[in-house]
């Protein structure tokens, strides 16, 4: 597969309201968009750091996997997530490597990229997302 | 101050030799060099995507930072990183604004980089590095 690059690190935050004056305001990064991703059940907030960009992901209800995770694990980085040219052709690599992939089948996150996730299992304990610019 | 860019993240691994042939092989990362950081007692495996590089970070002891984070939060992302164009007036601005910063004078990172620490009490969670190329 070719990695195009780090496209985002994805960060649980308990309150945008309250945690995303320091990545705006004192690292003072571009907010490029907040959206809603619905299956996930997350708001996120995405800033371009002009090599990568933050996204800031709120849970929307309690049963979100970001509510879970920072139940369990605290705040802090969720997952990270690369660029990659053809995200069906990497889901195939990856299963003949016998990595753990969660979506078989990519979804749509947000900005509208083709995403799949990289269990932790299968990476020494990281979430790694790949996705597929739209 | 003015980020650049996501220059690295930082990922506490096991083993290097066990955890490096994910990044390595699986994603197909770019091996640009490994260095031993003595300040911070690890032994450091570097790899570019092409926008943002993959820091591996392996304990050289049990009372190195790795090996304490590992012994509390498991292995996965340590920290990330912004290249900043000047370490210094970074340092002051964050200070004045009464954000906890881990080096007031910045030290030698591996590849020679300035850097200095933010701790994640100021970040929601986040550890956050500051490098400016040497």
């Amino acid at each position: 597969m070719k990695i195009k690059g780090i496209e985002h690190i994805g960060i649980a935050v308990n309150s945008l309201a309250e945690d995303a004056p320091f990545w705006k305001h004192i690292l003072g990064l571009d907010h490029t968009g907040t959206e809603t991703v619905d299956s996930e059940k997350v708001t996120t907030d995405i800033y371009d750091t002009g090599r990568g960009k933050i996204e800031l992901l709120e849970a929307m209800s309690n049963d979100s996997t970001i509510a879970k995770y920072i139940d369990k694990r605290g705040a802090g980085v969720h997952h990270i997530c690369f660029e990659v040219d053809d995200i069906h052709k990497a889901i195939i690599e990856l299963k003949e490597n016998n990595i753990t992939v969660i979506y078989n089948e990519p979804k749509v996150g947000a900005e509208g990229y083709l995403v799949t996730f990289i269990h932790p299992k299968s990476t020494g304990g990281v979430l790694v997302e790949l996705a597929q610019r739209p």
